[in-house]
């Protein structure tokens, strides 16, 4: 079922990457995985980290520095690649913020992307597989993610909160509905009818919600991000958070920018923030 | 004299990466600082660190994790590129052990290698050039590496013991005149009379000294890499430092391979194994 490309010891644990022929996407995947030492029929908690625009699964192992923490704290960590790779779709390696690299952690709905990008679904296989497959509990996963990752740690969280017991993002594009990146993907894989992008907006599924991580939900930003101000909207979120009674820590960092210098600075404070909700 | 290419926060500091017109080599070169958080008028201690084999002065700023910890031990980290960049030697970049990312810290007096490839002089450059420009105290400076880079690091420091107060390495080629990468780069840039090589190798130097560096000298090693046996030697580096009474710390260390998450798990023993040597 999983194939492994290749492993790598990392702070006593095990950085692994994997490939397996995914259901959800009708095309071979890869993700990444980094299990700390444990003893043998350890059942782990585990955190998703989505990764942004142009990543792939290997992003977030190599850059944001976490691994330490995550051994320290004994949590499994779990990297998705951002999009189908190979499914030929006339047009999908024109942009960079639309097509490969760029799924949106959505299923779409429009032909011809509807047949293969199916990232949302795939985040789910994801999950049952590597519980199925690896020594992970299923009872204890959160979700977190950047950018364009961000997005999706935020609205798959929020579509299943039965899934994912914590959430928490960085710099995530918090109201897409209302920002370029995410109208322009929401055009192209789910239509012109916004009524379903709503479905996949974190502040407007916010907006319908009552205190759905009554936990909390962090969010940290860098005031000097560019993309800020055009793409990412976390005072929309704030707000929306506020209506629903869902508890937020938004931290605006002065000087920091969108990159992983940013993340690498600030992950151990959200694996921290997780840790004790997974039971970790 | 430094053109400020970008520079990102992080962990409280600032990661910079500069480009400046080299003397040393003829050519714009780059590389990275990282600067922790300081009062303005002090001087830090700096540590040099040397990439291997196809990478560039990016590498380990964006891979190893280091300034998490050089934030707080108040140490600037400072990574040159591995080789000149556009010099236009024939052939220079047909192999990735050679030429183009393989500059291996040495001033070649081989034409048409010795118009540009002068790595070892670009070094000092560097460091009389970030003393001069940077709060970086010119008397509390030490130097690592990896592979190529650990190669690097070790010969600098033995022919120059005055500039470098302190040194360790992560995988080095520990003896290039024993192994193919070391006799291929010797070959070209030095020529074919190996006398001139061993001015160049870290084992042979250690032959000729007594003790140069009396706080010891620390070396990790991954058991699993697979260049260890054919390319590393640092059993012969081990015997000559016990011939010269030179203490030396290698740390073998089963599973862990020749990658960056070999470097991540072991950098901060490195950066606070150099501290109090540099008074920081």
């Amino acid at each position: 079922m999983l194939e492994l490309v290749s492993e790598h010891a990392c702070f006593g644990g095990v950085q692994r990457f994997y490939k397996h022929d995914s259901h959800a996407i009708g095309l071979p995947m890869r993700f990444s995985v980094f299990l700390p030492a444990h003893v043998s029929d350890a059942r782990l908690p585990a955190l998703f980290y989505l990764a942004g625009l142009t990543c792939t699964e290997e992003t977030f192992m190599m850059k944001a520095g976490a691994q330490r923490v995550a051994a320290e704290l004994g949590v499994a960590l779990i990297a998705p690649d951002t999009s189908p790779r190979g499914a030929g779709v006339p047009g999908e390696t024109d942009a960079w913020d639309f097509g490969v690299g760029a799924g949106f952690y959505l299923d779409a709905t429009q032909a011809p992307w509807s047949t293969h990008y199916r990232m949302e679904s795939h985040i789910h296989e994801l999950r049952e597989l590597v519980t199925a497959e690896l020594p992970i509990d299923p009872a204890r996963i959160g979700i977190f993610g950047h950018s364009m990752g961000g997005h999706g740690a935020l609205t798959l969280a929020l579509r299943r909160p039965d899934a994912f017991k914590s959430v928490s993002a960085f710099a995530p594009i918090a109201a897409p509905m209302q920002c370029p990146w995410g109208r322009k993907a929401f055009t192209g894989y789910l239509g012109g009818d916004e009524t379903a992008w709503a479905q996949h907006d974190a502040t407007a599924l916010m907006g319908k919600l009552r205190a759905p991580f009554p936990n909390g939900i962090l969010v940290d930003q860098g005031l000097a991000d560019k993309f800020l101000a055009e793409q990412l909207y976390p005072e929309a979120f704030e707000a929306a958070c506020a209506q629903a009674g869902q508890p937020l820590t938004l931290r605006r960092h002065a000087g920091y920018d969108h990159g992983y210098y940013f993340i690498s600075t600030f992950v151990e404070d959200h694996l921290r923030w997780h840790a004790p909700q997974l039971g970790a």
